[in-house]
């Protein structure tokens, strides 16, 4: 059976998302839109979706791998791959390896000082709010989770970590941080969804500390293609990288 | 032996702290300044130091006689208070009994919705980082607390929320929250310190909601003096909360 397109379910900053006719699976379209500052800076950029979608694809097929399931089924075209379908929960898990971003402004400490250990993070995922930092409190008012659900995300993101850690240092790639976004199936269990690519995660050279991510986008400091080129290239174009 | 004020040792936005002759023991003097948004709103409010200094006794000494201790040791006069010295931990520990004020905004959640239970946070002390929420995770990279300090502290803001809760009842007030800060003594022993006031807590009738704390300033929806005039007589003034 032919996987067939049909209607859009749902329209993100960077991505469509299209029922299809198979029941439970989705079709995400990866698009070239660039967005940061909570929709406050915006472009559109040629080839972005694709970049996007291969790296997601080839780093969702890296975890499975690795024996961490998520939403992705398999990469379809360029721009677009097969998910099954879940219920977003309504959090951005935030894994932290370097302090780097918001967290270097909120607690006065500079970017790229290594933690100790990796931090998680949760943010409400409410672009009306500006998807604030919350607390494991702040989750069981807002009943965005349970008490065990929020210990099972901690427990997959540290997971999702040591495994892209180690495959980025492959690459030559230290892992900053990165958000990950999670979904409940029918049946109720969380799996890893949403996407994994530069847009969503920090990465910098390991020799020269460049950045590979959309920080070349929110600071003006380079080509974001190019950028994202080099992510692909290394994940996926060099013996080195390909084990 | 009579307490003599030696030198200042430090002035904050609401007290001065001076060393006296006793080893260990400061003067607290609370100074007119109202203040609010991290100094954004200033004035001075002739009576305001008097009202806070005589408030926070009485509840530093309602919560002795619950079991309690503070650095609190003695009202000296109308506007001072002698206490125990203590290395103050910079975390604000907020106690939150009803949505509001800056976390109602950050949720989304309307001012005044009941929480099902407390819930407790931190905010780094840093008057130039606007003294931003912060995670247990973000405590211990901050190394502002241990981790085993950071349970006491949450066990000992839960106990003096109850006491509070139920002292404030009975004068017809509702806790709706509160800002606690703590200090290590030089015995490394965690102690409540700071003070306890309409500066610190948000304090509404029981019966309209009115408010009788620093929201009265900070919203310009009344006079501070006449609001924190209700919150004394209340608690000193009549027979029915002297118990």
């Amino acid at each position: 059976m032919t996987t067939e397109k049909l209607n859009l379910l749902y329209e993100g900053k960077a991505k469509r998302i299209y029922r299809t006719n198979e029941e439970s699976v989705l079709l995400v379209s990866y698009k070239n839109s660039a967005t940061a500052f909570n929709g406050g800076k915006k472009a559109e950029i040629e080839g972005k979706g694709r970049l996007n979608n291969e790296i997601s694809s080839l780093l969702f097929e890296k975890l499975a791998e690795k024996g961490i399931e998520s939403h992705f089924i398999k990469k379809l075209s360029e721009t677009e791959q097969l998910v099954k379908e879940v219920t977003i929960v309504p959090l951005e898990v935030v894994v932290r390896n370097i302090m780097a971003g918001s967290l270097s402004k909120r607690l006065g400490i500079e970017e790229g000082t290594p933690l100790q250990k990796p931090i998680v993070e949760f943010y409400y995922k409410d672009d009306a709010l500006g998807d604030p930092l919350i607390t494991e409190d702040h989750i069981d008012v807002l009943e965005a989770a349970t008490k065990e659900q929020v210990q099972e995300l901690k427990t997959a993101a540290l997971k999702v970590n040591d495994v892209l850690i180690s495959h980025f240092k492959q690459c030559g790639i230290r892992l900053v941080d990165f958000k990950l976004e999670f979904g409940l199936t029918s049946e109720g269990k969380l799996l890893l969804a949403d996407e994994i690519s530069p847009d969503t995660c920090r990465l910098w050279d390991e020799e020269t500390n460049e950045k590979f991510d959309k920080d070349v986008f929110r600071r003006d400091i380079g080509s974001l293609t190019d950028a994202y080129s080099v992510i692909l290239n290394r994940l996926g174009g060099e013996a080195a990288c390909t084990k």
